[in-house]
């Protein structure tokens, strides 16, 4: 049977992950694939770690050249992160002639470019399905299962930590210090929770996304992004009285002006599939203007279900070389010259319901001065809820708006914040209506 | 830019949506591609009936002949249903030398070995995606995206007409009949809907994923199934009870001493994902050992969706055919020499908890009678409802077992039913409480 060389460069808990696959599969992969896929060689900085599983003789090495530099490696998988000698490897793995496989989200969405113009000038092909969904078969999908389809929306639960964390807050009703506390406690979370919690990871995810859907290139940095921290479990309790669900989301919509892309908490019916996508799970609610609505769920990040996405790469690329060719699907739209570049539209100028929560005084008249500013900036209002009472007390005034444009919204709720009737900053969060539905 | 020249065989509505597809979204799928996919024709006994799309002059006509012999043609799509000429039609296109597109679930899981050997003779493709789950990419995620994983379970939703009734039958309270009425009225269902109601569909779907899952061929006829005629609402009500759901699915398990392959209706957890597949909507859970659970959901079919899976088989094989390949994927994980025939373990020596209904007489000793003999048969029970009084008169008996073999279990249930203090049938229920976990 043919025999295709990999090389590993990152020995942490995907790397190990990966390798277990490797070798407790070896028979159904090679089975599958026609081909014995060997995991040559390993390379991590710290080669005695025991990770419980046995490698042959002489695989795990400290330097990495050993893996770049050898003739008879086929494919390098990087799994060390970051975008420093991540990059490096990468790029120096497509100048030896390698096809190269990555779980780096960060690498990806920020250097994606560069990498992929590297992969097209050497004819080299550069899998990165687990960077995003972690085993779910997502970017596959995308790019093949729905290639037939203008893609009009896709909403995007894709960052496990976050949605553990608002999870949590709903089923046990306590704050967001608290559970991320224990998220922490038990690695669910980072020491610096900032790149979970903030959206940033979420954003990153996003902006791949958007180049398999719509050959577009924008960087994390310029979308949208607001994470989870004001969340209260008030306002899981009074999104479960309108039926609601908060996620975390990651939203991508082309329209006739162009496409939004934000990241986002959302207020989304609870009965609709994403709300039901809970803990660590993750979902991606994708609507095709052939296919309707398609969900993909799984879990979206851990040890073994990366290992299953970095594999299924491998292998793709494998069945590729077992036919003697590469390339056979762009590794991203946006190489692919018939790709248009596509208007992002302005966040201040999107349209939407809000939900939000003022610090206000339980005295005559305030409603009616609150209203009355969100009126001036041409915002009406669906719901007003006021429960508890504290004459003369500061109590939660919670008001769901009709559509309203984010700048008129802002500016108004800004306003409210300098009256004296309100205490502190107010907390809102958007209202997705109408997902998968028609625009 | 490269043509590839597709025909068409049967343009009903799954033709039309496959027509629609590829002239609406020909410059999305050219970009993505890189080459042209053009429909040079298309046959179809009718030649008249608008569809409301036009084809261009001369591309309509009523001979398959002129697809099946243009040499120009390089895939043939395989609309017509069944496996009489659509049979024919699929041996003579592989025979010419042209790949296969076809959406003919019976076609597949009862002749698919045949067409199978015949498309490996040729070299040649042969892509099924549309025949199970409709629009989601299932099979792709299964052969490709799923490829690292050895498959522990797979639970699928993926008859919509069923799925649809049931759902009705849930939020309405109304009776099977009835709501079957409506489903015909509206399309949803057959005039003659056993291949729907009885499993018959699912069953055929099975296989094809037993096949793709395992490498193995069981025939449909050889899967148990078990339709949903006998569910009536009080056994939702009384699901409902429990905090389950009832559904028609589709259930593959692997484990030591072989596999589990079965159609019937079950009793699961209202709160598993799958519980919220509503209406016409499929979905299938899989369990992967390295990916963990993974849910793959969308429309089952229509018109659109079905279309959306048989282009992104078009253009599957439309990059082979660029690259100047094919087979790059086997078509059938039971043509590939790796893959081991496993024992399907026979249905009556499974065990699993059930839930029956009888109609009992309301008389003291009745619960002792129907227990005791469930005891003589080694069943033990964990809950009895019998909240209906009428004072020797028949009522609802609601019993749920412990794990029992179904061999047992329906001994039991044939002996009490012989008593007369039942009346008619009992309706019982499989429950699976555990889908997606350990074993």
């Amino acid at each position: 049977m043919h025999k295709i060389n990999v090389g590993l460069i990152g020995f942490g808990t995907i790397g190990t992950g990966v390798a277990r696959v490797l070798i407790d599969n070896a028979s159904v992969i090679s089975d599958r694939l026609g081909a014995e896929v060997v995991l040559k060689r390993v390379a991590d900085s710290d080669t005695v770690r025991d990770r419980g599983l046995s490698l042959g003789e002489g695989v795990l090495v400290d330097d990495a050249e050993l893996i770049l530099n050898d003739p008879d490696i086929s494919i390098v998988i990087e799994l060390v992160g970051g975008t420093g000698v991540a990059k490096d490897f990468v790029l120096k793995a497509l100048g030896s002639g390698k096809h190269v496989v990555t779980a780096n989200k960060a690498l990806i969405s920020t250097c994606g470019q560069e990498l992929f113009e590297a992969a097209a000038e050497n004819g080299l092909d550069i899998g990165y399905e687990a960077s995003v969904g972690g085993g779910i078969p997502l970017l596959k999908s995308l790019t093949e299962g729905l290639v037939a389809n203008r893609i009009e929306s896709m909403y995007g639960i894709i960052n496990g930590t976050a949605n553990y964390i608002l999870s949590a807050m709903t089923f046990e009703g306590r704050p967001f210090e608290e559970v991320l506390k224990v998220a922490q406690a038990e690695g669910l979370a980072e020491a610096d929770p900032s790149y979970d919690v903030d959206g940033i990871d979420t954003a990153h995810k996003l902006s791949i996304l958007l180049n398999l859907a719509y050959g577009i290139h924008l960087p994390p940095d310029n979308i949208f992004t607001e994470g989870i921290r004001s969340i209260a479990p008030l306002d899981i309790k009074f999104a479960e009285k309108f039926g609601w669900r908060i996620k975390l989301l990651a939203i991508a919509r082309s329209g006739l002006n162009g496409i939004e892309a934000r990241v986002h908490p959302a207020m989304i019916s609870a009965s609709h599939p994403l709300s039901a996508v809970e803990g660590a799970y993750n979902a991606v609610f994708i609507k095709g203007d052939a296919v309707g609505s398609v969900m993909l769920y799984g879990l979206g990040a851990g040890e073994m279900p990366t290992a299953s996405a970095v594999v299924s790469d491998v292998v793709d690329i494998c069945r590729n070389i077992q036919k003697g060719i590469s390339r056979r699907v762009e590794p991203s739209y946006g190489v692919n010259a018939g790709a248009a570049e596509m208007a992002i539209k302005p966040m201040e100028e999107l349209s939407m319901p809000y939900y939000v929560r003022f610090s206000a005084l339980d005295r005559p008249g305030v409603l009616s001065k609150i209203s009355g500013v969100f009126g001036e900036h041409g915002i009406s209002l669906s719901s007003v809820i006021q429960e508890e009472r504290k004459d003369g007390g500061i109590v939660p005034l919670v008001l769901v708006t009709h559509h309203a444009v984010e700048s008129s919204f802002c500016d108004a709720v800004a306003e409210i914040e300098t009256l004296d009737i309100v205490e502190n900053k107010a907390v809102y969060v958007r209202i997705e209506e109408n997902i998968g539905g028609a625009e």
